[in-house]
């Protein structure tokens, strides 16, 4: 056992200590290419096709961080008892990286998913890592398997670190052995169909997070608990789960999206509305930008607050809602069509041009691609 | 994907569905022995030392389950995508095998690990399994292990059933692939150290659980969530968290354990009290066989009933609290000597002897390893 605080887990450190960075100098990065490249298939379901390398890091308390490797993509060798598989100690991130129309790679602000992954390490007992240097490693991977990246207009290549516990024994404890891994897949479409706007099912029997548990960080557990409730949705005729939460049925994520409704608020106010930031709702990146985004064009007040069903249906009723869409890295912007609640079947206004998420949406894309000039442009790291 | 709802996975199935029955006739059960068995270590702590074999059983959706494997005990060669370790699609089971006075072996009520692993996986998406024919393989992972059953009349050596998705894909959906195993291991000494009483912390600012979530279940994402919590109660002089829910500060589990109070109630009644199985409660088989018994012995009122915080302090206050403990098939009986809440380091009355809790323990050992006669005894299963 460590003796170590975990508060002490949330800050990047130095390289003099061997336990919490990354060696990542291009000495010690150790590359071992695929004798066997894949064909690149065209069309397929997000997250079913892997590039032809991975990067793998080890970790252990007596010795800190290892070499960093990349290597062929292949299968990972796990101890039956490891804490990644009984206790659910493990996290992961996603983001993308995109072809610009000048050839260049770029990722969309890779530094906050870091900072979020090193959010999440902490609430899950891993240890800290340096997010510069992972995130050299991330690049230096996928220089490597760059030509999967997509040429496109709007898709991109996904990009999945993940962290996992090892510790090879069944006590509930703070892992003394762990793996950080990072795969790289096609994006593909994430819904199965191509039905522009979402069907969602809300019903308050099931909760995604809860004040005090786990649901801000990217943790594995937060996901595995909704699949459930999303086979009842589907049952129900809906695609995914509108979360709700407390007595009042406060809107909160939809799937695996944040939620934004833009809408005439109660004050007669223009207003593009997602839940705050209070412990149950992930701190989603494209939420972020969105909020950063619309804050600088001035044209709608941008809150982030609560917003209830019954909020929700008293602005259906008087015909106030504008739209309601989902946002997230994996499925983009994400217009909400419909709405099952108590019974009842909300048909949601949904256009298809001149709304504000189709000119969020394409806003991201020129960003991402680098359509746009760079003083326009969101951060962006380029290759 | 798959058409069937999750609904119709609850209920155990017929042999002639291929895709939720193991094929566990003596011909099906392949049994590869290890060629180089381990050296028994005396005194472990729990879960870090496994026996020689282990017990693998395959499911994919389209093919249903395939022929149980008993094999050496090794790693698991995993696709690093799997739902697993994405999305914590994982839960698991614990029970103990004693060796009975007689030379015998027991497993202790292990219906009911069969029959809540069940339901774990009905939460968890993962397929229905024929809860017997488990059990039966169980038996005959045991039987070949069976010099790692302590002669002791207390040990007894730990069971570890484990049901994970390996799907080995991004996508949030129910998985099409799964492996069921299960591991053996030294039970040892649970807690750290040898104090008799617990310390727990309790501080509502976390929660393990919540209504609509999957406290109930054992799936892995409840606990790799605790560590955090664990870790705070550690660093204030405690050994494991006293979760609480609620504004009323309602006491639920501590730890992972289940939890017991033992008082002269509100009324003037001495009682033996335990939180009600409403959702976030898991329904311990320690838990329910303390409940049987001490209901059986008509002594004192046996109540599942909710218990605040306010309500302890008062107790203690009017000196109407006889003891506390958690139960679990890990740690059996741990009586609590200390609660840190609210800045209060609360002390409990904690009697080595001719306590309730020291009585329970004597008699479910006796269970155990059948010192007592037949008429007297749960039902256990017999080798």
């Amino acid at each position: 056992m460590e003796s170590k605080s975990c508060a002490a887990r949330s800050t990047a450190v130095t390289k003099d200590r061997p336990d919490a960075t990354f060696r990542s100098d291009a000495a010690d990065l150790v590359t071992q290419l695929s004798p066997t490249p894949k064909t690149k298939p065209d069309v397929v379901d997000f997250g079913t096709v892997f590039t032809d390398h991975m990067l793998t890091v080890e970790w252990n308390a007596n010795e800190g961080w290892q070499s960093p490797l990349i290597r062929p993509f292949g299968n990972l060798s796990l101890h039956p008892a490891c804490s990644a598989l009984h206790y659910g100690v493990q996290l992961f991130e996603g983001l993308k990286v995109y072809r610009g129309n000048d050839g260049r790679l770029r990722l969309f602000r890779p530094i906050l998913n870091m900072s979020r992954m090193a959010k999440s390490a902490e609430r899950a007992c891993l240890p800290a890592f340096d997010q510069s240097e992972l995130l050299e490693c991330i690049r230096r991977l996928i220089e490597i398997d760059q030509d999967w990246v997509p040429h496109s207009d709007s898709a991109g290549l996904y990009i999945r670190p993940t962290f996992i516990g090892t510790e090879p024994s069944l006590g509930v404890r703070k892992p003394a052995h762990a793996l950080l891994y990072v795969i790289l897949c096609h994006a593909g479409s994430y819904f199965d169909t191509e039905v522009r706007a979402l069907s969602l099912w809300a019903d308050p029997k099931y909760t995604r997070a809860w004040k005090g548990g786990t649901g801000d960080c990217k943790m594995g557990g937060n996901y595995g608990g909704t699949l459930f409730a999303q086979y009842e949705a589907g049952s129900c005729g809906c695609q995914q789960v509108l979360w709700l939460y407390g007595e009042d049925h406060q809107i909160t994520e939809a799937g695996t999206m944040n939620i934004f409704l833009h809408w005439i608020n109660e004050d007669g106010d223009e207003e593009l509305a997602t839940p705050p930031l209070d412990g149950i709702i992930l701190p989603g990146v494209t939420r972020l930008s969105i909020l950063e985004l619309t804050k600088k064009w001035e044209e709608v007040k941008v809150s982030e607050r609560y917003v209830t069903m019954g909020q929700l249906c008293s602005a259906l009723q008087q015909q106030r809602l504008m739209e309601m869409f989902g946002s997230g890295t994996a499925c983009r912007i994400c217009p909400v069509g419909s709405v099952v609640y108590q019974g009842k079947h909300l048909e949601l206004p949904c256009q298809e041009k001149h709304s504000l998420s189709s000119r969020i949406a394409t806003e991201l894309a020129d960003i991402q691609v680098s359509r746009l000039t760079r003083a326009r442009t969101i951060a962006t790291s380029t290759f």
